[in-house]
């Protein structure tokens, strides 16, 4: 029997909880395959009654059982929270459960209880008031999933993915630690995982100038010089299919990324402002490098709408879905 | 008798001429207002030729003769080249000839022979080599006509108007030069002309953040905090409609960006990757800030297809419909 997917419990002031449960619904008009998540049954119920959803929360005691439970209604693998969360109010006393869930989540996927993981949004802040030490999910996953490991961001949504290389950092940070050495390595894993995972035979991989206009031959920046196109040559003597650095205004326009299988990108803003332009609700956060199957919706925890019933549960479906293809292309 | 709007050469070598006709023949289907051209007759007719473009070329002595030769042909006032043109080749005996159109036209836009000015694209290198020093077409114009001219870019395509604070010069050297003055002048400039001249009482300004998710109160760069926050504090002393600044990422999808008249941004790309993203043929460059009407094409001079009939004459056919707009408004 196919093992079903785990869901993480994520920052349970903010609208996880909704839009899990909003999947669960869509799951047949979606064709979602059987999911479970591990929470507090208790606060499933406060949440479906709250939202004013008619759904059954099952409880399960391994994940095998979500199988059977999920025509019936959202299978719940108990992970008991200390304090009753509050919609947008975030408490400390509930950190060590939202990372628990995490742990358990990758546990299973591990051992193939689960097919893949999709993690729910976290808002690290709280997190490190308990000890969590990690600049995001990825980071933390990557060190779950053993040494040696290099988690890689890949983001999509219709006809783009794109892949920062520099991420949660200030702008003049990213530029700053831009290296030849970081470039190689991560496109060389998202050309892998583009290959083994994506089943694309010889991926095309564009990347993105820094500068304006490319730098116009150093007379706007450098960076397309001495960091970008060393990196781009060490990439072809490897038989990786990549362009010369390109302006990045010219690469997100329809004609341009069906070009591409995904565009590289130098810092956060150049891969997410072309990507939420597109898709705002519909982007999705897949992890490459991993030995396991891990994506996640692109939105943050939403404290601000949480418990409203207005959350878009569109990410969350297409983050569902896509595991979904990944755990069979594997 | 209304004025004609005037175009200017732009670039020989480029796709200049192409646009430049194909919106003459587009001129019924587009209800484009009459305009004429300034540059060489002998090269509009080779043109043509070479495009394969049945139109007629005809001589005007003054703009006003624009009126009556419109329906029946290109009006093209003459200012001869010293060389012939060739596609893709730039010749800098043809230079002072590129700037000379400008400089007419503007003459033409000021004592209102013209109603409004559209700049063709030119090569700046080439112009480099007898003697212009501008880091573009608008600061030149803004030289052109007269002291204390601050002109503004603002890049406009369906839904969507950006003002980049900074625009040509690497990203390094664009966070290091971003100030408080600059974008409270370019910012009350921006309101200013909407109102003015887009008649847009009390336009709503989004103003961008330099950094991912808006610095996160100085945990990822503090930007936000020491020079874009206080410049909205002014400007909102000044009684001017702007927001905090917000993470760009989630400015420009198509519910934000109706909420707003126009975003200012904090460099080149954060402007033209959304604008390029949503409308790659149809952006349009306005100069905000002069005291006359100034569009063009945002597009450059393309010397790679130059010649080759497959230029998209969009942008320039909206830059000629926005021109006519604003010198009506006026």
């Amino acid at each position: 029997m196919k093992s079903p997917l785990v869901i993480t419990m994520g920052e349970p002031a903010g609208i996880a909880a909704e839009v899990t449960i909003k999947s669960w619904l869509a799951a047949k008009t979606e064709k979602l395959p059987c999911f479970y998540i591990i929470g507090d049954i208790e606060y499933y119920r406060d949440q479906s009654k709250l939202l004013g959803i008619d759904i059954k929360i099952i409880e399960i005691s391994s994940p095998i059982e979500a199988n059977q439970a999920f025509d019936h209604g959202l299978p719940v693998l108990p992970l008991k929270l200390p304090n009753k969360p509050i919609a947008g109010k975030l408490d400390k006393n509930n950190s060590n459960s939202v990372i628990k869930s995490i742990d358990m989540a990758v546990e299973h996927v591990q051992n193939l209880q689960a097919g893949a993981v999709i993690t729910n949004p976290i808002q690290k802040s709280i997190l490190y008031d308990v000890g969590f030490r990690h600049s995001g999910h990825t980071e933390y996953l990557g060190e779950l999933a053993g040494k040696d490991i290099s988690p890689v961001m890949m983001l999509a949504c219709d006809n783009l993915r794109v892949v920062p290389i520099t991420i949660h950092m200030s702008l003049a940070e990213a530029i700053n630690s831009l290296c030849i050495d970081d470039i190689v390595k991560i496109a060389k894993i998202t050309a892998m995982s583009l290959k083994d995972s994506f089943n694309i035979d010889n991926p095309k991989l564009a990347i993105a100038a820094l500068n304006p206009h490319a730098g116009e031959n150093g007379a706007m920046g450098d960076e397309e010089i001495t960091i970008i196109k060393p990196a781009v040559d060490k990439l072809r003597a490897l038989g990786i299919h990549i362009t010369e650095p390109l302006p990045a205004d010219t690469l997100f326009h329809m004609d341009a990324r069906k070009k591409y299988d995904v565009i590289l990108c130098m810092y956060h803003d150049q891969a997410l402002i072309p990507l939420k332009t597109i898709d705002f609700f519909g982007g999705v956060n897949i992890t490459l490098g991993l030995p396991f199957i891990r994506t996640s919706p692109d939105h943050g925890t939403a404290l601000d709408i949480a418990g409203k019933g207005i959350a878009c549960a569109k990410s969350m479906i297409i983050a569902i879905q896509q595991a979904d293809f990944l755990s069979k292309s594997k």
